[in-house]
């Protein structure tokens, strides 16, 4: 599989991603505090899309069907989108732009800023619960169990607290692993267990999509450390760990043949990623 | 049934109710930020468990078990307590006290204050989700749906951004109670449906119970307003609708036999409640 197009096959399945988002937040004549407007700014126009990416990529890895993953993928997204409307409040990091537009807070104001995220946070439980999959019930119960146990107090949300009492400063992999496992790699469990349950995986499968999310995160999260240049000893120690965490998310899809193939183009994209910033050809 | 004590049996339900919820937010050694301090800090101790105990009562009501509900009675304790939480941020209503006790942003930090919020919130979801009961997983997924509907845009955080709106001093009684089924008796609406679902309710059964939980929500808010000395016009309405919606609560279980009694007495109760305020027996 060679000549397996990773970025024409992520282009394509970003567009259904995207489509799928702006249904799911539909607009209303009838919108107090025009908080239905605030949840579309938050969401739609920017992003990567990395998370739902993934919940696609790994529903169609075990046989399942991009429409089957979409409820799934929009979930993760609202939940991704929730947390960077609450980070960026004057009560948190206080940022007042975010995609070159003003923040959530900013153009909406700070209560509605709260509501907003709080909206988006229960409206991926509406979506993901009841989007229509061909998955049976049993695997949707288990994927929002997957949802909810990453993005709360076990995942990101304890993630995001170890973050503020640890500080911006630090300079021990490990400590900074454990940050970026909770705080990131949380939701990337999440949406390779998603997307395997959404696909009908049985719990071995999901389990090893789950794994693959939460090494990809992390990786993830090191190749963005490869690039800072004030700790160029952290910078070798992180390039290091993206290849053994590459290493380890083609170890959970080497069963999965060639379905699995856009899985493995990503996770192989990080480590070239890791490895182009490390030769200095990215900069941040 | 005259003899049944309606009293006795909330109180012996709310026991168990406040042990599940002390579980359910099981302290650690490890706890960054005094996340999970501050999770049990809004939640125990406090707070008359109504939600809670309408979802034991609607489980009970169609013939299942009180340990069958508690997984939904402590998911919509903990909705509406994370609801507590970010209202009463500087943001939004900046209250100090509640309960008797600082509010959790005074206690904790507005940071902090923040993430429990959200935390609180997600944790409703895995604690409903991954919940052992009895009923099949169709039944649990409804009732992830109905929390999540009752609670988000279209439900509670649809009703503070009304609220928010159309500002404290409404004399409109319609208004008032469009105010009401969102913000208060969307909660109450999922307590019922939950309930119900918990026990392994059909759906017809369900929405039966779900009605009688958002009547019975805007009949407790509207027993509220017959206290409000200020708008002498609108408590004389208030008074008729209470009326009105516990007559409403009471044909909702009218088929359920025996089993409903907790049901119809908790509907008595707030229309008693409105009646002796009425009389000026009860004082804000």
């Amino acid at each position: 599989m060679t000549d397996f197009d990773v970025t024409e096959y992520f282009e394509h399945r970003r567009v259904q991603v995207n489509a799928a988002l702006d249904a799911a937040l539909a607009q209303s004549e009838d919108d107090p505090g025009r908080l239905r407007e605030a949840m579309r700014y938050a969401v739609l126009d920017g992003g990567k899309r990395m998370r739902p990416l993934l919940v696609v990529a790994a529903c169609e890895a075990v046989g399942g069907s991009v429409e089957a993953a979409l409820p799934a993928a929009c979930a993760i997204e609202m939940v991704h989108a929730y947390s960077l409307v609450h980070d960026d409040l004057p009560a948190m990091d206080d940022d007042v732009e975010r995609r070159g537009k003003p923040t959530v807070h900013v153009a909406f104001g700070d209560a509605n800023a709260i509501l907003v995220g709080d909206a988006l946070l229960t409206h991926a439980f509406t979506t993901l619960a009841s989007g229509a999959t061909a998955a049976p019930d049993g695997r949707l119960l288990q994927a929002v169990v997957s949802l909810a146990h990453h993005s709360g107090i076990d995942g990101m949300v304890g993630g995001q607290a170890l973050d503020l009492q640890v500080g911006q400063d630090v300079d021990d992999l490990a400590m900074l692993e454990r940050v970026h496992a909770l705080k990131t790699g949380g939701l990337y469990a999440a949406s390779g267990a998603m997307g395997a349950l959404s696909g009908g995986a049985q719990d071995e499968v999901a389990a090893r999509l789950e794994a693959f999310g939460l090494a990809f995160g992390i990786a993830f999260q090191h190749a963005d450390d490869v690039l800072d240049d004030d700790q160029p000893a952290l910078r070798e120690k992180a390039l290091g760990r993206v290849d053994e965490l590459t290493a380890n998310c083609l170890d959970q899809v080497a069963s999965l043949g060639e379905a699995a193939e856009p899985l493995r183009g990503i996770a192989r994209w990080v480590a070239h990623r890791a490895h182009a910033a490390h030769r200095g050809e990215i900069k941040d």
